[in-house]
């Protein structure tokens, strides 16, 4: 499928978006940042954004959480790759560990690291935030696992 | 980062494409296309393509091992993402198994199933296939594994 701009033909060959990010936790903590903008302004989601070029998706996923919590992070290994065909998005998620502090970046209105418990549920932006969260909990304890992908019977919230 | 159209500055937001592909094998054996499309005409190389929309990684690897060789696979696990920033390129990489008998696509001149000692090391058409040949052998007798990345030393490559 394609785009083509309705004056002059320029034929944009539509493939789907890449959104790089992470779990990145501190001991038991995990970082969750409040949306600055739309959609979903004022909830809570994981640092992650669309890739930009001339970069692998682990260094967009590194310059998201630098850009959005002024965090500097370590990957450890691939969470997940989801499919949202719905909007066009491939979401790339990591699992990572922060080495720095943490503060609102531009797009934030808020950061802060949460127990599993304090996490909150309701007020989570999207559902792929609430899947690498579960999935990250799945394996925490495991040095290394193979990733997930979309879970089972969600293909209404995707497709 | 974007392009514009030169004529009439129809922005198109560059992000990365994604080209989604398999490793499939059937026994020892392993499924290669030759290609009848540039670049890299005549050059060997797996059942890879950009994605569409509406479909999700998976069913684009499913898609594109139907086109090229008439292969029907199921798949087994996400072996590998890889970045090639140079070319705006970020690659999923599946490892499948071949559920069909395959012939020749529309952009394959030959398809073929090959022992790993008569794979044709010196005609394959892209670093990335060589990559993920090599992690698949690394590989193939685990049932489940972390997926792959780039192979370290690989910059001057990608970059
Ligand atoms: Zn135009
Ligand atoms: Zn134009």
């Amino acid at each position: 499928m394609r785009r083509v701009c309705a004056h002059c033909e320029f034929i944009d060959y539509v493939n789907p978006k890449i959104v790089a990010g992470s779990v990145v936790t501190k001991g038991d903590q995990i970082l969750l940042c409040r949306r600055a903008i739309e959609p979903r302004k004022g909830y809570w989601t994981l640092p992650a954004g669309f890739m930009e070029e001339g970069e692998t998706v682990e260094e967009g996923a590194r310059r998201e959480a630098r850009e959005e919590a002024c965090a500097d992070i370590r990957i450890e290994q691939l969470l997940a790759v989801y499919s949202v065909p719905r909007i066009a998005q491939v979401q790339v998620m990591f699992r990572a560990e922060l080495m720095s502090d943490i503060s609102a970046g531009p797009e934030s209105e808020e950061v802060g690291l949460f127990a599993w418990k304090d996490i909150p549920w309701s007020e989570l932006a999207f559902p792929t935030v609430i899947w690498a969260l579960t999935h990250y909990a799945e394996t925490r304890h495991l040095p290394a696992f193979p990733p997930f992908a979309n879970p089972p019977g969600t293909e209404k919230l995707t497709h």
